[in-house]
C-alpha cells in the first residue's frame, strides 16, 4: 500500500492540441504498482480547458476544487463544481472548462495504458 | 456522461463481517455505463472501521474528509487524513480505521465486478 499527498507530485504543463492552461499530475499509477487504473489530478487555470476530443476508454471524475463546465457532445456546457462527480463514457466528444476566477482542479480516474 | 451530487446517492450500511459504522454510497458504477470501474464513497463514523480483510483486487482511494488510519499488513495505522490519496494492491491486508471526532469520508475505486 501506498499514500501520497498531491503536493508531493510533480506538476506538469498538458501539452496536448486543444488544451491551453491545464496542468497534469500522474498520482498514483503503473509506477506505484497500479494494475487496472491510474488517478490523474488536472488543474486547470482560469480561462484555461483541455482539449475538446473523445477517445475509445472512459474516465471518471471528481471535482477537488473551483468551479468549470463539462462540454457535452452538443457543446453544451454543464456546470460542475466542487465535489461533484462524473463520468465520460468511451467515445463521448467531451471538454473540460475554466469559466471560474480560481483554478478548477480535478481527479480524473483513467485506465492505466492511458494514464 | 453524467454528472452526480454525493447527496443525491443513497447511503447503506456496510454489513460486511468485520465492519462497524460504516456506511457505503455506490456514486458511479455499472448501472451509470461504468465499463470497467466505479466509484464508492465510504463514511466511517468516529470510531468506526471497515472489516481488515483482502482482496485478489486493488483499489484506489482519496480523503474527502477527517482523519483515519490505513491498518498495514503488520497491524499498524498509518495516518491518512483530508486530501491523501492511497493505493491498496490486490491481496494486501488492510483496513480504515477512524480515530478522529468527525466522520471520515473516502472515495474508493474498485474494479466494477466488485462495486
Amino acid at each position: 500500500m501506498l499514500i501520497k499527498k498531491l503536493n508531493d507530485v510533480k506538476k506538469e504543463e498538458v501539452n496536448m492540441d486543444g488544451a491551453a492552461g491545464a496542468l497534469k499530475q500522474l498520482v498514483i499509477g503503473s509506477a506505484d504498482g497500479a494494475p487496472a487504473f491510474s488517478f490523474r489530478v488536472f488543474t486547470v487555470e482560469p480561462g484555461g480547458h483541455t482539449p475538446r476530443h473523445s477517445h475509445p476508454f472512459e474516465h471518471l471524475n471528481y471535482v477537488l476544487s473551483g468551479n468549470g463546465e463539462l462540454v457535452d457532445p452538443d457543446g453544451n456546457g454543464l456546470p460542475v463544481t466542487t465535489g461533484d462527480f462524473a463520468i465520460i463514457l468511451p467515445d463521448e466528444l467531451h471538454q473540460f472548462r475554466n469559466n471560474g476566477n480560481d483554478d478548477f482542479v480535478f481527479i480524473c480516474a483513467v485506465d492505466k495504458a492511458y494514464e
